[in-house]
């Protein structure tokens, strides 16, 4: 179906009027969806102004790490696209098995969370993450994890006995899960911080612009961009609402990219199912702000859009692309860049002594 | 003067009466001002909106940072009274003549910047801190630093370069500064910054509105602390318009607090004047919002603010204090929170590749 979408997509976009326009538009649309204007709604996790307060104020809360110096917030910068801008990128740590950290804005829209999208939503990524000792995650960036469950475990009892001691946040979970005996638990922490996190979303990228009928908001670099990146075979995996987070792939479908950007120490998803199949498939991450959230790939190994560019037309789709190609492909990906969230920072509470 | 009306201050607290209050706030007026409402001028650093916001961008920039993983608002948390809520705590690096963070709220109100007063203004201070190796001001917090120049040169070159790779800053520096030559450059990040810390001042502080005329903004605990806090003599060194920032204090002036607190490696003053009277001299610190500003000393070795008021009753004025008059000069205290600044975060401009 969207082989077939594809092939006749391109027996349109020539037709030069505002006619074809709009048939490339209707055939985008079939590729491609806008970021929605609100937040979606969550399964099982009704948004409450309390609940949602609390997430915000999580999401930032560096008490919720073992020493007190990361908190979501830190290595997913809100003012940064999401990311942290490659700091101990998995470069410097490729020998760890690192993984580059994935943005915050629009996962709400991924199928998994992860590169190897091990956990099945936000709230699972936000427990995985906070009951993991964040300076393994700082070393492993989301890779595998080998943690002593027991040091762990009292870890973890010692950042809810933090949270304990701060009278507002006893208050703020009564409030935000009204009803439970305790409910300043990990659970209740990943749901509030999954409801704030499903509010980080997007909108009103040029690219969501067009595709909903505004033909001024993309330039003509950027359309032809476009039709390069569905002709070459981009959005055979980077497509959706996403522009990808929907499936996984295997980096190195026609040609191994290299160590650099896939060091074999790290088989990806292989690691969650145990499936051959899965050995170097790594999920397909999103385009929405990419121009915001180098480094590139899982590895951090590169800085450069065209690079990464080039990179992935080689090795996933055996494509040389030309300077010019590689140009229009960049400017229409920096089309992906929607409206970042307004955030207020919250003020966190002290604890009462 | 000081001392003529503390000594006067008392002869009319006991009234009892609104008019005892009126005079008590009279008297109290004599050690101490509200913070104003609104930002102060900086001498030779007028305020455009341009260079305001250029200022708050720098504020969370992490690639002002030789790892790009340090702002200012890492360590001056704005979630968190300016402070980073004692990460790497001083007190597990005394070895390092480390020093707790101060914070950045109402800092523009304080004499000199740092401990030691090294710094004479915000901008001073921000160059300073930013000229300085980020890795090592951690290890250090603030202390003296041993710094190979031709190193720190080097990665601060980097640092300019990877603004100056970022179209959008090379544009907010010119119309910052305009009719500059070069305008990128790090006295300019350092009053753009400076200009921005101007305005995270924290107004409306129960204890001002008391000064302002509000009788009840205080409860009549508050009232017996701030009685309290006067009378032992506490407002000897902490009065003014921050409660502190305005002169230096021998630490241990009646009694020594111990190695833990005073760990004899670091002199304080005495490194910046090399004058014996200012052996283990620091900078009183202002005890605005103190609340949020945990943990206390220069070494941070202690988040109990009861246990900070009776060291320092003991180490400075030769005071015992009791269980009750501990809680009442701690409620006080708490009255000293203001209204933080509500901050918007920025977006940080991508590089153009």
């Amino acid at each position: 179906m969207r082989h077939y979408l594809i092939a006749s997509f391109f027996a349109l976009v020539s037709l030069g009027s505002a006619q074809a326009e709009d048939a490339f538009r209707d055939k985008a649309k079939g590729l491609f969806e806008p970021i929605p204007k609100t937040a979606p709604a969550l399964p099982d996790n009704p948004s409450t102004p309390e609940k949602l307060l609390l997430g915000k104020m999580l999401y930032f809360e560096p008490r919720l790490s073992d020493h007190r110096d990361l908190a979501c917030s830190t290595c997913h910068n809100l003012s940064m696209g999401g990311v942290d801008g490659g700091v101990l990128s998995g470069g410097h740590n490729a020998q760890l098995a690192g993984r580059e950290v994935q943005t915050v804005l629009n996962a709400v829209f991924n199928k998994s969370q992860y590169w190897d999208g091990r956990a099945t939503d936000l709230k699972d990524q936000v427990v995985n993450s906070v009951m993991a000792n964040p300076k393994a995650m700082l070393k492993t960036r989301g890779g595998p994890m080998a943690i002593n469950p027991a040091e762990l475990a009292a870890t973890k009892q010692h950042e809810i006995d933090q949270l304990k001691a701060v009278p507002q946040y006893v208050e703020a979970f009564k409030k935000a899960f009204p009803g439970e005996a305790d409910p300043l638990v990990y659970d209740n922490i990943g749901r509030a911080i999954a409801l704030f996190e499903a509010t980080l979303i997007t909108p009103d990228a040029p690219f969501d612009r067009w595709l909903t009928g505004d033909d001024a908001a993309l330039d003509e670099t950027q359309k032809a961009g476009l039709k390069l990146f569905v002709e070459k075979g981009c959005a055979t995996c980077h497509n959706g609402v996403n522009i990808g987070g929907a499936s996984y792939a295997k980096f190195g479908v026609v040609a191994n990219p290299g160590p650099e950007h896939l060091p074999s120490e790290d088989a990806g998803r292989y690691g969650v199912t145990k499936d051959n199949a899965d050995r170097y498939a790594f999920k397909v991450p999103s385009l929405r702000n990419v121009e915001l959230t180098a480094p590139y790939f899982h590895t951090g190994s590169t800085f450069d859009l065209r690079k990464a560019v080039t990179v992935m037309a080689e090795a996933q789709l055996g494509q040389k692309l030309s300077d010019d190609e590689t140009t229009k492909i960049v400017a229409f990906l920096k089309s992906l860049t929607g409206k970042q969230p307004e955030i207020v920072l919250p003020i966190l509470p002290p604890r009462d002594r």
